[in-house]
This record gives C-alpha cells, structure tokens and sequence, in this order.
C-alpha cells in the first residue's frame, strides 16, 4: 500500500461532511466545521487537518457536542456582540454572529466578538484571516483544558490558550500569526506520540513535575509554557479575557466540565476586531503603507512572517491537494457509518 | 560616604519635581511625570525610578519635548478617544484623556485609548494599575526606537514593545503584568552596563548580528524578543496597532525621527480598556470569583502573581522609604539647576 494519499480539496472535503454527517452532525454545523478542518489541512497544518476529525468524531460520540445546536446572536452592548454557541461547535456560531460584529465594529471603531459555550478544536487564524481580508485587524483568544503549568508551577492549571492576530494587507495575504502560549500545540505532542517520537526539552514536565521529553509522560503530566513568566503571564490574560470577562469557563472549569471524557473543549471566545479605515480616516493609506515597510524590513534581513509557510502550502494545496498518511486515511474513511466504495475510490494513492 | 541614600516618597517626589521644573517642564506635565517616576521608585522598578530622572532632563535638554504641552482630548468616535499629546510627555496626555476613555468605556463595553505623539519614559503598569482599581480590565502596548531583531533577523527593527495588562481584583491589588516583548528591557542592559556586568546570554546580538553578553555591544548591535517567533509575533502586533492603526510611529521611524539625539522614544500609545460590569451584567461577582480561583489555583503551586514583587516592595517603600545609591542621588541633585542645601539635607544617608 503506498504511504499517502493524495485527496483534491473537494475530496478533502466530501471526506469531512460525510465523517460529520454520518455521525450526526446538522447540515450547516457540519458545513462550518468541514470548512475550517479543509482549510488546516489545505494550509498544511496537520495537526489542525483531516487528523482532527479523529476528536471530531470523538466528541460527537460522546454526546456532548450539541448536533443540532442553534446559535443565538446576542446584541449586548454598542460595542460587544455575544452568540451563545448552543454547546455547538464554534465555526458555526461564529459564522451565525460575525457578520453583526462586523458591523458593529464598523459603527464603533472596534468591537468584542464574544461566543460563548463552543466546542472548539479549530485554530484560530481561519476566524480571522477572513476579517483582515475585509480590511479588519483582529486579536482572538480562547482558553482551552488545564494542561499548562504556570511559569514556577508544576501542575497544569491554564490551557494552551492560543493567541491569534491579523493585519489587512492590500496586495498580499493577511499579516497573520496563530500560536499557543504552551511551549507547543497539544496536537503537536499527540502526533509526536503518535509516530513515537520524543519532544523538544523544555516543552513538558511528567505527573511529578520533572522535566520530560516523552510525550506519552507530557500528556500525562503539564506543558510548560512558551517564554517563561511572560508566556505565562499571556495565558493568565487569555483566561482572564476569554473566560471570566465573557461569562465562560476557564481552562480549570472546562477540565472539570469534561469530567475525564477526553472530549474537546468546551468554553467560551473572545475576538477583539478593529476597523482601521474608523481609527485613521484619510489616513488609512498612509499607514497601510507603514506596516507594508515593517514587513519589508522584516523580509528584507531573511527574517519571516509568520504565516509565510501556510500561504506556500496553501498554493500547493490548492494546484496539487492535499496529501495525508494511508494510515490516517484509512482511519477517517473507518469513521463513516457506511464508507462507501465511491469515496474509498476517490482517493488517488500517491 | 555611604553607599546608600534613602529618601521618603515625598522627598523623592520633591527631588523629581525640583527637576523637572528646573529644566522648564510646565507645572501639570512635570506633576504627571514625577508621579509615575516615584511610582516606580516605590515600587523598587529600578529602571524606570529616580534613574529615569536622568534621561528625563536628558530629553529636555534636546529641545525636543514640548515643555509646555497642551494635549487635546478628541472624541474619536464611539469607542475611541484619542489624545494629541502635542509633543508633551504621555503621562500628561494620558491624565488629560482618561476620563473620557473611561466614560466611554462604561457606555460602548470597551473603548480604544489612544495617545499620539508623545514621549514616552515610563512602564506601563502606572497607567493600567489605576483602572483595574476602578473596576476596569485593560491592555496597553507601545513601540519604541528599533533596538530589537526580529526572530530570525540580525538587525535592529521593532522596539522593546512592552505589553502591558491588568485585571481588577476586589480585596487584593490588581492582577497586573507588564513586560517588554524583548528578552529584557533596555534600561536593564543600561543599568548592567553602568555596573560593568556582563547580560545573560541570549537577550542580544553585536553589531555584527552574532549573539552577545557584553552589555555595550548589545547596545550597539539588536536586542532579541523573549519567547523566539512567538515574542517577535507579538512585537510585531504592538507596532502594528499601537503604529500604523493609530497614525502613530513605528519603532523604525521613531528611531529615524530622533535623529541620533538620544531621547526617549516619541511615538503613539493604545489602551484597550473593558468595563466587565458591561461584559458580565448581573453575572460580574461570579465571574470576579472565578478569576480569584485561577489566581489561588497559581499561587498554591508555589507559582507567583507576575506583580507580587512589586506590591510587597511597594508595602516596604511605604513604610521606610526608598533607597538608592548615592553616586544615583549625587547625579540627580546635580541636575537640578540651583541645588539647595535644604534639599541636599533632606536625603538621609543610610
């Protein structure tokens, strides 16, 4: 059997709606949710790809995940919508609430897109690279379980608690970056463990508290987080925000919430949007042009933007498919209740 | 001689303000700045304490501070309040804007604080410290001179960018940290380099772009971001929504316009402040609880508060004063344009 698999983006995604739907997910959840996973795996983010709908499906089996959730979008401030996710999956209340958060921040100059009790296994850049297309920028933050120690600790209290934002660019894709404030991303040590590899130094302690490079031990035990006390101090502000500020669960309570069924989160979002055409008037072009000259003089010394590798990947994506391992492949097509020989024959063994 | 002088707080507020007003600064901007700069005496913030006084007179003597500064307060719109500090020092803008930021704040949910055009010496934390006490969340950034590489690059392009958040706590100070999104902050490589030290490794590269410990090399080559591409992502966010997004200066450019002078960085400011009595309405309490059990749940791993430091050096400064090296207290009576012996008598060599 060749090692990979070889699946055009319509097939990626066929692959993702029938995994959903055969297990229960209503029609536009699934759609949002198949959405977000085709756009990790197009992008080339493996552990955010067609590898999550493993959880997915995980979480739809354990019933907690609301399949026929209807999000409520709520217009509680001049400057703060809210939409209670229905204990859905957060795709599809943010696709249910986004467009008033967008008006509002147009109104406002800036604005609070709060979603509140949300499944949510997404990265975060595919919420806000759409915005910074629109010409927002956008800071969105989300708790997620206790598995971070925080900086002098040694048990796990915060979650990787991910940071994203994005800046409107006008020839180029979105100025974009996406990362935990864990040491590295949960899914990355899944998948670590997954090929029975070790992990860096410094990203884990085991149930004792030690330092460990095995993954199977960090899983066990705490992440650490990124950049010592001031990563530590970013997931305490992620708590703070996206938990008690907007009504939700901190990463302590949505452990707990969880009750050891090792489902995906479930708590709450923030993402603060501003509008800069509001903050700067005549202005805008002027300093539209002055983040283009940062971003010059940071290519200019071989130095990165961050989301460079995803937009690479996304051009080969989108030219050549998506390419994911026989193993994982097999293992989603044993998702759908009835994998059908059309879908099986559908993917080109590469 | 002895090593050490030690002053009350209204002596070292005395000293400031003799200063700052022998040097021509107007009489409400120097009450502003001597606040802050005793504020971070008190709080044994040494970098940013009496020392500061030097680069203040420093500053002045360049002509380039508007001395008497008039800031303007703009109602921006709805959730933005901007102030044209006027060239002036920000901790005058700032006092004559945050009443209406506030104001607006408890009207929209949160609101956009926005000073430009100031110069900027101080931390942050004196200026989101105060509103946490009233209840208020907020998160402030600034640039400052292109001092720091971005990850992956040689030279310096972004500045120190500090971040700075805090949370309101009912029976206890704050929840706040502040932290530069470089390895350390330039007044502490200063302060090394003054005391003939060498730096960490890893906090800086030479002129030539390799790695270095020797404080005045650092000086003249880059600084590095703490956290590698998660901090220089975050440095890179401070310019931009505290740069480009409010029609202010980027690190760069601040650089560019001090000219080789040497003054402290002129640039823009952005506070988002967030009334969470708005965000939480009759569910404030519980959520305020919450965040207490997060805050318990660090310290009962023996993990630190990021601001304990402080408030506890603080409770010290209260009771017995500051203390700082007389070479320190020497320098600063000699920057005062007449000293007078009541003055000089008023430190108490300790």
């Amino acid at each position: 059997m060749a090692e990979t698999v070889t699946l055009t983006l319509d097939e990626a995604h066929d692959l993702c709606l029938r995994v959903l739907l055969d297990h229960g997910l209503g029609g536009k959840q699934a759609e949002a949710v198949a959405a977000v996973i085709v756009a990790g795996q197009r992008d080339e983010c493996h552990s955010h790809g067609l590898y999550r709908l493993i959880g997915c499906a995980h979480v739809l089996g354990t019933g907690r995940v609301n399949k026929d959730a209807k999000p409520r979008v709520i217009d509680w401030a001049p400057s703060i919508v809210k939409v209670d996710a229905d204990f859905g999956f957060s795709s599809y209340a943010y696709n249910e609430g986004i467009g008033l958060a967008l008006e509002k921040a147009r109104c406002q100059g800036l604005a609070a897109f709060v979603i509140n009790r949300c499944y949510h296994f997404s990265a975060l850049w595919p919420e806000i690279e759409p915005l910074a297309e629109q010409g927002f920028a956008a800071l969105a933050l989300t708790p997620s379980h206790s598995w971070v120690a925080p900086a002098g600790g040694t048990r796990p209290l915060f979650g990787t608690n991910p940071i994203a934002f994005a800046w409107p660019r006008a020839d180029h894709h979105p100025f974009v970056f996406d990362f935990a404030t864990s040491a590295t991303a949960r899914g990355e040590i899944e998948l670590h463990r997954r090929a029975g590899k070790t992990i860096a130094p410094g990203l884990a302690l085991d149930a004792a508290g030690r330092p460990t490079v095995d993954p199977a031990e960090a899983l066990r035990g705490a992440m650490l987080t990124f950049g010592g006390h001031k990563g530590s101090a970013m997931s305490t502000m992620v708590e703070l925000l996206a938990g008690p500020l907007i009504n939700d669960m901190i990463s302590m309570e949505s452990k707990a919430f969880d009750d050891g069924l090792g489902a995906i989160p479930c708590h709450g979002e923030l993402i603060l949007i501003f509008d800069p055409s509001v903050f700067l008037g005549d202005a805008l072009g002027k300093n539209l042009a002055c983040a283009e000259t940062l971003f010059d003089a940071i290519i200019g010394q071989d130095a990165r933007l961050p989301s460079q590798r995803r937009y690479d990947a996304r051009l080969r994506s989108l030219r050549a498919g998506v390419t994911i391992p026989t193993p994982l492949y097999e293992e989603l097509l044993a998702l759908m209740k009835a994998p059908s020989e059309n879908a099986r024959a559908s993917g080109r063994l590469g």
